[in-house]
């Protein structure tokens, strides 16, 4: 199974490929999209779109996985955040991808085995999980691979739960 | 100038299509995009954004206006929304039609004189200033034409003031 894990935003977008086979977990990708400032949205929204196909094309994910973000009080942030998740969503859905949710909790807990871990254990733990010469870096890259982890060790116990 | 205006939501997107000519507005098309409840956000944005192009390429308008929401304190709904003004701003950007953001008050200050007016004198000046045989329904599409008449009245003055 692979999965395309991704931390939306407009600026700056993560992205991590892990593949999982015979209960192994791999990196086959991980980076970040970003979209230059002082342009229109609108092209910066296409600029986006483009890259999530050419990594979609690229490696033909079973999965898209994505935090589902719980912003507290900032709506004028989470109005950015969900024109670029959209979008995402968007290409996943023109590819036939599935996509999947998961809270922070989730993302930590399937990590590091707490959803109350720190940004430098999830990395470090990324790390090893993937047997990375050295810790993910940047930010938005180790969260989307950690969220693409939470999903390739999540999706096969569900499925063996399914009735 | 032809102005396709859009009031985005994941469930229901508004759009009405207005064209000036002479100082002379008259409204096309107006009407409600309508994603199904219970299919995956991916599924909904896609059946989106194939509708927003069919309009597109159906009126080949030379702007897209939308209303630039301020939401109050429902980070969840912004979310939500933001999804859904994400995927028209991406088929606006990749048509390459201009868009062009309103305040709630400037759209009814264009529309009614002021921008304090309740949704009631908004519909009867879109009515009224359309030469529509009754006032627009439901809300959404009478949001999308009073917006887009708000940039068809506003784009002519900001040109002619441009230095």
């Amino acid at each position: 199974m692979i999965v395309l894990g991704i931390d939306p935003g407009l600026a700056n977008t993560g992205y991590g490929v892990v593949a999982r086979r015979d209960g192994r977990l791999a990196a086959f990708d991980e980076g970040v999209i970003a979209t230059p400032a002082g342009t229109p949205v609108a092209r910066r929204l296409v600029a986006l779109h483009d890259a999530i196909r050419a990594l979609l094309d690229a490696h033909r994910p079973d999965a898209v996985a994505l935090e589902a973000l719980y912003f507290g009080r900032n709506a004028q942030s989470a109005f950015a955040v969900g024109q670029a998740r959209g979008v995402v969503l968007l290409a996943a859905g023109q590819a036939g991808v599935e996509c999947a949710d998961y809270t922070p909790q989730e993302v930590k807990g399937a990590v590091c085995g707490s959803g109350r871990a720190d940004k430098e254990q999830v990395g470090r733990m990324v790390q090893a999980l993937l047997a990375l010469p050295r810790a993910p870096a940047p930010d938005h890259a180790a969260d989307a691979l950690a969220v693409a982890i939470c999903h390739a060790n999540h999706a096969p116990l569900a499925a063996a739960l399914a009735p």
